[in-house]
């Protein structure tokens, strides 16, 4: 198909960007895809694997015609490198991102556009615990949701370029307002992952807590395995969601401590028909997940 | 091969009872197996999909000529099982167990038996969230760990031939006292439901706390559901298995309190390198499952 981009610069060639290289260059979405990040080592990699057609190290060469650069880098890190090479880049072109928070990310990154630069939010939702562009594939996003989240100061025409994008390389695109992301993504997403984290380090103090020195993991079944799957994602990324996300995750935590001090005081009363209604009900919205 | 006991009576046809009449069965390990059970339409079910050879709603029939009879009802119901029909069994016969808790219940067990009449406790590690005798399959125990729960008063030969039976349908079994069972259960499966079961309804909370009636769950990912998976198992066998194992559950809830409130503290006071280091030790523990 012919090219959405004239070239397209990838900031941080990692799982989603290499993936997101690969299929622009697979589709043919780009006429170019450059590569910008510091590890020479992984940059090649990336050359290598097909996720970029070259790599630089130096903004201004990685930026010199560039209309659509996605940052793919520690949402941390946002700030400084729109600081950096931001106005580097040409009148009407389009910094989108790949973050998992959105609404104070956003606001922050259209306080530090040039004018003339476009922004456009993006979540592809796609993933894996593997990192890095060798864990890539063009195939990640088939099929994938990506919430897209303008605000008032979106241009309309990026927004589209963008849309179309993620639809060309098989998503499925919703708009959502920057902070309505975040409270949902918060409650499907970041809070599960501090319900895992959290269930395995209990686990670990369970497991000193046996004066057998019982070797606990060795008893579990698939119900741990899945339950704790998503606790082997990246610390510093977890770390950045949870920081960048903090009011809804604290609120969430709080609401969940409640359903837990419910959980162990119908236990405490041996109220065997209220522990009966309350796993009902939480198998009954279980049902309704896709 | 030549058949381990002559009759096999299993109370309680559904998915455990129904898959292990069915292997005993296809290995030839009893010479009969009866179902004993209280639905008519369950237990011709269970013939039709040959779980058991024929099925009796009267105890005195079903026992007669029984060498083992495996109880593969709720938990709950033991003890009046026990009480009914257990002085009609022959000297020598053995009563085991499928049930998910042991300590308390290999006890109250122990003080109903006849004389000359043997408890061997037994807790195959296998199941998914369907239930009932359609949900069977004699592969189900293949691979899978049986743990055999001998106390001072248990019969080395019946303990034997318990142990003969789940090794032959493909387990492997390991045996440990009854109270470590529950211990090391409650850890590695019976705690990890409640926190499922816990999440599935904090979500359902957070749900209707949107003031945009946002329908959440659709756009969750392989996180959410693999993180929830278990919280669509049975309400009445989690009720029992609570109830039953309530100490266990009740310690490591409060464990699990702590570590929570710890993650929310460190959230709270934005300390990024904190929360790095109780999510990768939550990942390394991760990593060293099976």
């Amino acid at each position: 198909m012919t090219a959405l981009f004239q070239q397209v610069t990838i900031v941080g060639v990692g799982l989603i960007g290499g993936s997101l290289g690969m299929v622009l260059k697979e589709k043919g979405l780009a006429n170019s895809v450059v590569g910008l990040g510091r590890s020479l080592e992984n940059l090649k990699l990336g050359v290598e694997l097909g996720a970029i057609d070259r790599y630089e190290r130096d903004p201004r060469l990685a930026l010199q015609g560039t209309d659509l650069v996605v940052l793919a880098t520690p949402i941390e890190s946002y700030a400084s490198h729109v600081t950096q090479w931001g106005a580097l880049l040409e009148p009407g072109a389009i910094i989108s991102d790949v973050g998992s928070v959105k609404g104070p990310l956003v606001e922050q990154v259209e306080t530090l556009l040039p004018p003339e630069v476009h922004f456009v939010g993006a979540h592809p939702i796609a993933g894996k615990e593997q990192s890095g562009v060798q864990a890539g594939s063009s195939q990640l996003f088939q099929g994938s949701l990506c919430i897209v989240t303008p605000t008032d100061r979106t241009n309309a025409q990026a927004l589209d370029r963008v849309c179309k994008l993620w639809e060309v390389v098989g998503s499925h695109t919703i708009l959502l307002d920057p902070h309505l992301h975040d409270w949902i993504l918060g409650a499907v997403s970041h809070f599960p992952h501090v319900v895992a984290f959290t269930l395995m380090n209990a686990l670990g103090e369970i497991q000193q807590q046996s004066k057998e020195k019982v070797e606990l993991l060795r008893y579990s079944g698939g119900g741990l395995r899945d339950t704790t799957r998503i606790a082997a994602s990246s610390p510093e990324m977890w770390r950045d969601i949870s920081l960048w996300n903090r009011e809804n995750l604290l609120s969430m935590i709080e609401t969940y401590e409640r359903h837990l001090i419910q959980f162990k005081n119908l236990l405490k009363a041996k109220d065997g028909e209220g522990l009966e209604k309350v796993m009902s009900q939480a198998r009954t919205l279980r049902g309704t997940l896709r």
